[in-house]
């Protein structure tokens, strides 16, 4: 028609080549939907199981992405940085993730909140963000975990001091002007909690990332082995892959030492 | 903590100021989805509707939206040229109305699709375009309606033409080369079908704005009249707007000078 | 060769259509050039002349260039919004534009100032910003103009009180706080300068636009006519246009009255 | 004044952190500028010396630039990834680079050119470019350097082959389907040439870049020891350091391990 000169409107949006290409994803005022939804505090397990499904959904689909890190409201995805998907175009590949994401948390609800209407759609922002080398890139994701790690320490301090018998307000006080080794101290010696032993899932937040997988049998059904969530679509008989959740600790280089495969071959001299 | 200087590899994004702000969401493979869920064709009243009952919870929650208009698996939100929501950051604007309006359709699903279990996940991509004035903004509405209009009309003839027991062959085959008005001539003489007397959401897709609703009571709970979706949340008492959803050509002037409100006070000379 | 894909890497960097493309020229570092090389306080007439000879080297190479106004170490340069050179790209425009007026500059700087040699090469930066209707570019331009008699007002007051004896100090001392009206009060009572009287070159700049010309002769050799600087290439016999230089306020609606063909046709309703 | 919120339009164009940042500047219509100021062919020593001093002018000015590569009528200058000048605004670089370029360019003309007058300024277009790696980095630099390689070989054996007294559309028509090798051949048999034996300079275009100089005496007027161009202005007594300027090949790797303080240190695993 005479009107698709408008077309020519629209801003070309690629991200950078060569970079890795972040999208996070937060949970819009959360603050709220957690409260409206009676989430469990400070960590509500089905909630946090719900996001990684989530984040499982968004993988299995866009097979680009090597590592997604959750935690709280949020989760981040990485893409291979040669990744071509949509042209690298930012719009194209921002929105596809948040709305998948997005669907996949809605349509999942009732499986992990099978006593709890859900009363209104929760929505996600996302944005994405380039990561031109990999020590800026896992510094990233060490960013997100010492924040996982900072407010949960707060939290689980926070919510046992209230449950113990102090107002939201005396318990704030008492953290206040606290480092770490104080919260760790007040959990252990006033409620007998050590800190590092709580759940891993709560402390470092869930990491998924492809493993393969050598099947006997033609991979038909949900394979699920250990921790695996799922079996994904196997195209190759015996040879396989499918993502792994872990709640390990990736700000030291033992994980990715461990996991040589997930960032893959250094750039030498980059 | 150390790691939060990779907060400043994130990038500004926001949209230049004076532009009308376009969100268009367009249905991820619907071409699969509505085959999966044995859409009616060429038209599923109840999939129309539920494209409504989604972009309306967006309206209701960004109210600096000013108009919307959808058709097919697509939607588009127009934003006041003014608006300052979330410092017009781009990707904050798109992923906000994105999320929403998946996470809306996702969830309504079961009161549209009362008898179709939802599949899987739905996703809609999406991307922002700007305008800089009044004629090219309707123009990029008249296009999308023209759309609208080229489709639904072909495939209003196509479907009519396989029901009386041709293959999608030979379908396809008898409105190669024909014009809107072949199309039409074809509807009527073979189908005894007036094309203009279809229904006006299939011809002309849907347009949603805002009309100012004066209430003698309270505005509480909620208020339907006519055909308006919903009353909205009001806060002054008896004055307050709602959305209305209506189906009328909006390529014609007519429209727009009906409804001046909407796209406001024209800039002169600008 | 092997190595062209990284070309791949440049960015798409096209202006918005529809919008009015202006590029903002600023001498780099003009304090210090400007002492070193003696001008005249607080105008010196050759630079400023230097400066609109620079801007017509490149309205007359960049023919898209619908107005150019100048003050101080600057100028601005107005493109058509239709224009569509170098396909909008907004680098290409940019350093063209500046290139070329810092060689210009450079170039024509013994013909004004024939008794000063030109110390060390002089540099310009350069900026571009979109402006979507004619009231933000209007104000645009009257921003630049408010900031030249700002500018201007200040510094006529600041030099005449310095010959007369004060310290820069005192003179400083003597205008803090003063409104337009104080400065305007102690320049006609202690200097008797009524400041409208002075240059309109000083007090608004210099305004470069097109005007056609009706040639009776072939237009071959250097047409100066009246304030006009340049003749231009006539391509068509017996009508051209040329550039003209004019020094008129620009804030009221009575300049863009006059000269109605300068920023052409209202885009009505836009 | 008023008018100031004009200045919002302005858009935020920072390059990515951690990148290099590479500017490249290429002379407008060279083509005619050659041909009209007599260049002489295939190379004009003269000509690439005053691009090389211009080059210099704009290194000696920014200082984070560490390395630039220039050759026919285009200079690319690196800057260092850490780089923070102008806040990495990208139109500030650019446009501050390009404007120095020409003006040096116009400024140091004569020197150069001490016979020939300037006719018109010359101008020159500069585009910025990031690249995340140093891997890309180089084989960008290689790029420039292959081009080189692969229009002087041409124009070399062209020249000669016309100045043997063959047409232009001859001589074309002899190098067609013509590899490297072919053109050396002819070079070398007809011509008696040993292409490997020609300028330094013409085959592999310069390199700039700074090395240390320690200097007994304080470091007063211009220091040129052995090719060094330029002394700059040394602030530390005894260690400064200087741009020197070599026409080596640099797509090899012996180069940059020659000179590791150039790139400076590996970012390791990134
Ligand atoms: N009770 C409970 N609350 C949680 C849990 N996970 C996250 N939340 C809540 C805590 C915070 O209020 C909120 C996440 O904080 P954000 O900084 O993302 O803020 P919020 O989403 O409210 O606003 P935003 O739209 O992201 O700016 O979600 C959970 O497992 N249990
Ligand atoms: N049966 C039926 N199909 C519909 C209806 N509305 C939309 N569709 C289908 C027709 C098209 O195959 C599809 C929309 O076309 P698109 O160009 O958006 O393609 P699609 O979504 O498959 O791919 P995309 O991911 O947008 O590139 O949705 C409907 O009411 N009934
Ligand atoms: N004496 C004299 N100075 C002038 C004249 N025109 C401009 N200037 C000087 C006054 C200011 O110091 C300077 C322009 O101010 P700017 O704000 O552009 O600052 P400057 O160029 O020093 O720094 P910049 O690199 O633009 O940030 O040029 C003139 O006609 N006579
Ligand atoms: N005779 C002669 N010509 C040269 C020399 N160096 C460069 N040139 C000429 C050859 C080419 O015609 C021109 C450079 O080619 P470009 O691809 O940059 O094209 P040109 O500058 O004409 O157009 P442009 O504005 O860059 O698109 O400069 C030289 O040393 N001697
Ligand atoms: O999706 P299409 O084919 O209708 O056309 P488009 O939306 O302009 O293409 P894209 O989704 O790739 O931007
Ligand atoms: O949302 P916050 O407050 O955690 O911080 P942010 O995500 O960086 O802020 P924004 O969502 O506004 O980008
Ligand atoms: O100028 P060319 O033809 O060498 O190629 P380019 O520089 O990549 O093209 P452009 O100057 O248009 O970006
Ligand atoms: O240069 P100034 O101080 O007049 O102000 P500006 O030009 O807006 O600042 P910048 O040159 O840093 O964009
Ligand atoms: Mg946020
Ligand atoms: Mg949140
Ligand atoms: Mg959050
Ligand atoms: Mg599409
Ligand atoms: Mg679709
Ligand atoms: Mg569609
Ligand atoms: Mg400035
Ligand atoms: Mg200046
Ligand atoms: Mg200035
Ligand atoms: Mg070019
Ligand atoms: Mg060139
Ligand atoms: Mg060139």
């Amino acid at each position: 028609s005479r009107f698709e000169y408008v077309k020519k409107f629209e801003q070309d949006d690629r991200c950078l080549l060569g970079c890795w290409i972040v999208v996070r994803i937060d949970g819009r005022s959360f603050h709220k939907f957690t409260s409206e939804h009676l989430f469990a505090k400070p960590n509500d397990l089905s909630a946090l199981k719900l996001m990684d499904v989530a984040a499982c959904s968004v993988m299995e689909e866009f097979r680009d992405i090597i590592f997604a890190y959750g935690q709280s409201d949020e989760y981040s995805f990485i893409f291979d940085r040669k990744m071509s998907l949509f042209n690298r175009r930012s719009s194209k590949i921002l929105t596809n993730l948040v709305s998948l994401f997005t669907s996949s948390y809605t349509y999942n609800w009732r499986i992990h909140f099978p006593n709890t209407e859900l009363k209104y759609p929760p929505a996600f922002d996302g944005r994405v963000v380039l990561y031109p080398n990999t020590i800026v890139l896992k510094d990233y994701l060490s960013w997100r975990q010492a924040d996982c790690h900072i407010n949960n320490l707060y939290n689980t301090a926070f919510w046992e001091i209230v449950k113990s018998g102090k107002s939201h307000v005396e318990a704030a006080a008492r953290l206040k002007d606290t480092f770490s080794s104080g919260k760790n101290e007040i959990l252990f010696s006033e409620f007998g909690i050590n800190y590092n032993k709580i759940e891993p899932r709560y402390r470092k937040g869930s990491c998924l990332f492809w493993i393969d997988k050598m099947t006997e049998k033609s991979p038909e059904g949900p394979d699920t082995v250990g921790e695996f969530i799922t079996g994904g679509a196997c195209k190759k008989p015996r040879v396989c892959r499918e993502i792994t959740v872990s709640h390990e600790d990736i700000i030291s280089e033992v994980f990715w030492s461990n996991h040589p495969q997930i960032l893959g071959q250094d750039i030498v001299n980059s």
